[in-house]
């Protein structure tokens, strides 16, 4: 008794040991300022982190760095199975830090949502400063460190080593669409629709095409509104015009998420999910189902299946959210109403989506509501840009920007050689693919990238080495 | 009369002209958020900034771009002649931005510095925001910028480009002592020291050093007080030690003051002095003073005199501020309390002053009760350090770094040479001696360090065009 009060005290000190998807780590907690930029409010609260020294021994190997994103820190670091085959070859010790307002790193608790005085300080830039403290304060003898992150977390890499280089020695940021402040709106659907035009046969996106309108008008009668909802079988009942919509929201979500975690085997990201489920998705809508509106909505229905309930134990289908719920969706949403802000629009004529433009007002206006926040829009560029130069890299150096070309969000990837930065292309690679665990269906072009990310780091942390023995007097 | 109204309504519009010190610009103003980096306060405000493109023509030269400091930006367009002569030779535009909080941007008027829930807005980090949302808007086309500062704004110019290099080509940080984080508390009085021992001859120094005690004497008894305060003619009658003590503290701040601004002419930077003012004041304490404590009060009266009197017309010796009211007392201690803390000692031996240790937690509690908040430490490296990196400047690029050795804020200067940067020394330099005017008084050195700066942003300038051409679709 008095040595399990012992060990539980230990744990506490220490830190709790957990192991997730056959990974073991103890996580940590760590205290940062609320507020790293201004001195009005003087709070603090802790982050939480994930740290494995198992690897590194003795040596003063490099510290591979997650650059936690949106969402519970235990979910990225179950997903990113390279760091954890490359720390054993490279001594490495691992760090998975959390996203401030994401996971259990919340600076109010349940409270951190409840409006703009508390949700104000989630912000990029904050996130970043954690990070630094973070870092500063457990290597203190200056080992290289190479941060990873993946698609927004992969953002926060590129970032991280451009706003804190005496800091990080280089970074991986895959999947990381840092040009999708500037680009065109239409992108990231116009890249999603030629992905389902290409996964099994054309006929994929022309029936996802049709099934918008055909929604609408199973929704316009009494009777086959009834037969729509029994079809679907959702867990509130569809009613209305704005409820059909909600109802896209979500397909819109669902059928951008297919495609993000395409990958080639059986995995449970954002959802479980059979190996390439989009392949699986458009099985489903092989056929020209032009002459049947019920026949199209059938097939839909199967397709969705796909994403909705592989497991085959979903009950009912609930539309409020297409992501697991790991995932910081009211956090995210903020985000993307104060910095994040990126246009989407969709034609239905480059893409599979009925016509919608971009309103920015409207945009800012749904914020407001939301949130009681607007984007900022002082200048002719995004916040975001300003801040951190979108696809403008002069001056940033040892940065590796990877991109599947299966991704939609590779629409806002960086593909422009330019000096000190690699950039890597994946034609068969879905959502930084690259970051997961090594798997026997691994196309060959995700292997190699991975051998060059390896050679790249090792030349990275030696001239960090050269550099620092050279200049420390 | 209408004429002169419609005169005055264009004058508004287009900001206003002015003259200074034969520097011709255009007073204009820039909407920015008063918080860059989180959502709690709305709130926006105006910063000043001064504007001259009459150098630039029709081209699209380069922008050289003052990111200012802590005071007027009107004394730093005065006293910056290096912009103003070589703007017509290289076809730049002029912008000389003001710093939040100091001259006339002040966020929240006279009430600016009531507490912190006002003054909390001003960082380093909400400034350098203010310049890059302003570059973005000046600066659609995307001309070279170069960044000009000199001691903070030279910290500030580094930092600009090391934080925004998409928006910034290059930086010339003169005198900038970004170092100063983490060297020796006592560096700073050990070159100040140094520097009186060596302008006319040691006794300077060592008669100085004599200054503190034989003062301490004089305040000890009714007649000799009333003695002392008849000599040195004090605004308020001296009557307590903590009174003699912040003359002690006026002191040390014009004795730092003199070096800095120990120009070979007459200037009127800090206060309206002789050419080499050191040398001016060692000459008063050139004999060894040792028998007689009223004689070397006298000396040392008729020195001080060089700084507080050069004009002849000072009726009176106000001991409550050393510098010229242009400069923002108030911001800067305020900065000094939470960002910018660098420790200060002096011990008698390797200085010329009382010993006095450095206690961070009483400099701590006097910030305190001073402004309700305290400098941040939360690891073992200082806030500015982890930020900006302070010596280390991997993967910082563009950067000349230039320092005066006559300048005791040289201690916390970038004297090695590392890749990109350019460090260039100016042995008969005082504190950023290289951004005023050329002057037919000025040491060879300085003249050159000038000519080696053309030649560098030349080569900047080059390298960004190709770079975008390159790069840009």
């Amino acid at each position: 008794m008095e040595i399990k009060l012992f060990i539980s005290i230990i744990f506490l000190l220490i830190g709790c040991q957990a192991t997730l998807g056959g990974y073991t780590y103890t996580t940590k907690t760590f205290e940062v300022p609320l507020d790293h930029f201004s001195f009005v409010n003087n709070k603090t609260f802790h982050i939480r982190y994930l740290e494995n020294n198992t690897f590194a021994g003795e040596s003063s190997g490099p510290i591979f760095f997650y650059t936690g994103n949106e969402g519970d820190i235990e979910l990225f670091a179950e997903n990113t199975g390279l760091m954890w085959e490359l720390a054993p070859k490279m001594k490495a010790s691992l760090i998975f830090a959390e996203h401030r307002y994401y996971g259990k790193s919340l600076p109010f608790g349940n409270e951190s949502f409840s409006g703009p005085e508390k949700l104000g300080y989630l912000s990029a830039e904050q996130a970043l400063a954690d990070y630094a403290d973070l870092l500063a304060a457990i290597n203190p003898e200056g080992r290289p460190v190479i941060a990873f992150g993946g698609s927004y977390g992969g953002m926060l890499a590129a970032w991280f080593r451009m706003k804190y280089p005496h800091l990080v020695t280089g970074a991986l940021a895959a999947s990381a669409p840092v040009r999708q402040f500037e680009v065109e709106c239409d992108i990231f659907n116009r890249i999603l629709t030629s992905v389902y035009k290409t996964s099994y046969n054309e006929n994929c996106s022309k029936n996802i095409a049709k099934v918008w309108d055909t929604m609408k008008q199973q929704m316009a009668n009494d009777k086959s509104k009834q037969d729509f909802n029994a079809k679907f079988k959702f867990c509130k009942f569809l009613n209305t015009t704005q409820e059909l919509d909600e109802f896209f929201d979500y397909l819109n979500d669902v059928l951008g998420n297919l495609a993000m975690v395409n990958y080639p085997y059986e995995s449970s990201f954002l959802a479980p999910l059979p190996a390439y489920p989009v392949r699986q998705f458009c099985y489903e809508l092989k056929e020209d189902l032009t002459l049947n509106g019920t026949l199209l909505l059938d097939a839909f229905h199967r397709a969705l299946n796909v994403y909705s309930n592989f497991t085959g134990k979903t009950k009912c289908l609930d539309i409020a959210s297409a992501y697991d719920s790991s995932m910081g969706d009211a956090g995210w949403n903020f985000q993307s109403c104060t910095e994040m802000t990126w246009s989407n629009c969709q034609n239905g004529t480059t893409d599979m989506f009925p016509p919608k433009a971009w309103n920015f007002q409207e945009y800012s206006d749904e914020c407001f509501k939301k949130f009681q926040v607007r984007p900022k829009n002082y200048s002719r560029m995004a916040p975001g840009e300003i801040r951190y130069g979108g696809g403008n890299l002069a001056g940033a150096s040892n940065i590796i920007f990877s991109n599947g070309l299966l991704d939609p969000w590779s629409g806002g990837g960086i593909f422009n050689d330019q000096p000190g930065i690699l950039v890597v292309v994946i034609p068969e690679g879905a959502h930084h693919l690259d970051l997961r665990a090594s798997h026997k269906d691994d196309p060959e072009s995700v292997t190699e990238a991975r051998r060059l990310y390896v050679k790249q780091f090792k030349k990275w942390i030696d001239r960090n080495r050269k550099f620092k023995n050279v200049k420390r007097k």
